[in-house]
């Protein structure tokens, strides 16, 4: 029996709880329209099965589970700000609804309501928690300010990509899973280990995203595959097609190909030069830490272990 | 012997010493450069002042101190790019200075590491900290809502615009100052007491502000006074002359003067109606309760308590 769907199903009814309407309106508003635009709510759910991994019930860990969708929420706002984005879930962003001074500033309310939630454990826990989440906020300012220096940068090298992806989309499936476990009185070394689970799985699905971008099948991704090509993105896939080939990579660039001819073009060279076979390889050395670090958590609920496992199997070689 | 000045000076000394020189500096530099741009600290100044009040060095409270002026800051640097405001105390602002973007996401870390700061306190208070200023800083945002939504009103009622300086300028200094008292250990009567004092006192010298904005010496006050006149800014002055005068108001309205002709026949109608002195007896009215909740405070260090009593004094009838 699978477990995780009833815990992005107790996050969506408990969310749906919350009360968004008050004044004035223009703060609270856009709160409650970005957090029900949807979106898989994973990062929550893995806080609740952290918390029944080791034998605590998971509605204990949903305050908290709250706060780090909320933040992962306002991030987005503000990301959208930023990226000057139109569209988030197919609908409009919040700084195109209304706009970009509510955007900062309700973006600025979901951050302290984010703390408001993660505060809401037992004392005894709270400064742990604490400490998580505001270092996991800190890491995740600093992954966005990278990748935004990456857009005026000539190369990056994989240290510094591989550093991005961990600040701006590991550390919080890191710290959802780790924050659970504390809850459920998990010892530091435990709750660690499944950081590390979090962190290495969430390493895994970046690196998965940047192949399913380029060799994706259009139908299932739901998108047209290249995108990142097109627009030059210093992918790890294109790092590393650049280190392996650098004289295939001047001639491509040199060739100034545009559209579909470009995208070929990448995607043959990519696999020829070695650099789709060495993105999948680390790609799967990432899920193997994963594993292993979940072992290292000693939880004794295995049998959630092992949905965890298929899980992160699953996140790392989607094909959507 | 005053103590607040040197409370003042160790608040500088230590932020001195804060080591925004981290990366990436797109992410921290701003944090140093607004920091170091100066002001009068005297919200962790009333911090310090508090933790004394109640018998406990000032340096246990240096900390969460720092946290509240980090946080002041952070709202400084977001505020001023909805302001779109080019200087801030005579300096570039950090999106002049910067960008943008860069702004919003050295804000949004700020306002982490103000949290990082705050949560340096015992174990203990934690929570009660912790629940104090989440429900200032969600307040602070709310005042600053309130105060962009007054710019598209027409009218603004006397309590509407009470509420919103006491969001968006009184509670942080009530924050400041319980805060201290909860790190000093202080009863939660007696810390509430002193929130109502800084409550208090921050509205009347918000009054004063509006008093001083209008008819104080322009050599003292160091801008040309006027300034609210000019925007037809909803001070209170002017929520009080309107509600008093409603004809003289319409009649100033359709004359259509601007300049120095405006602000001269608005400054002689609104002590022609009565609105200044009305204003003036609402700013004692709020020194004096300010005064009172001091008193219920109970505080064991009479003199610092005199301190502040004449520094709440000073803040509602300062000439400058």
């Amino acid at each position: 029996m699978q477990r995780i769907p009833d815990y992005v199903k107790l996050v969506e009814n408990t969310l749906a709880q919350q009360n968004f309407d008050q004044s004035p309106k223009e703060l609270y508003a856009p709160m409650g329209y970005i957090l029900a635009l949807g979106g898989k709510r994973l990062r929550p759910a893995l806080s609740l099965a952290a918390c029944e991994l080791f034998g605590t019930e998971a509605s204990k860990a949903l305050m908290p589970a709250l706060g780090i969708e909320v933040f992962h929420n306002f991030s987005l706002v503000h990301d959208d700000i930023m990226d000057e984005a139109d569209l988030r879930r197919g609908q409009a962003t919040v700084h195109k609804k209304w706009n970009r001074d509510i955007a900062i500033l309700s973006g600025d309310a979901m951050l302290v309501k984010a703390y408001q939630y993660i505060a809401q454990v037992e004392a005894s826990i709270l400064p742990a928690v604490l400490d998580c989440f505001s270092q996991t906020a800190l890491e995740i300012c600093e992954g966005q300010q990278r990748d935004m220096n990456f857009e005026n940068r000539e190369a990056v090298a994989e240290a510094e990509y591989l550093l991005m992806i961990r600040q701006k989309t590991a550390v919080l499936l890191g710290a959802a899973l780790k924050i659970g476990a504390l809850v459920a009185g998990a010892e530091m070394k435990a709750a660690h280990s499944l950081y590390e689970f979090g962190i290495n799985a969430g390493l895994s699905f970046q690196v998965q995203d940047d192949l399913l971008d380029a060799y994706g099948d259009p139908d299932k991704v739901g998108k047209t595959a290249g995108g990142d090509i097109l627009q030059d993105k210093k992918t790890l896939l294109m790092i590393y097609a650049r280190e392996l080939d650098p004289e295939g990579w001047s001639d491509l660039r040199n060739a100034q190909l545009e559209g579909n001819e470009k995208v070929s073009a990448y995607r043959e060279w990519m696999i020829a030069c070695g650099a789709k076979a060495k993105a999948e390889t680390k790609r799967d050395t990432l899920l193997k830490d994963a594993l292993e670090a979940l072992e290292a958590a000693h939880a004794p609920d295995e049998e959630l272990k092992n949905e965890l496992a298929q899980f992160a199997q699953w996140l790392s070689h989607r094909d959507r």
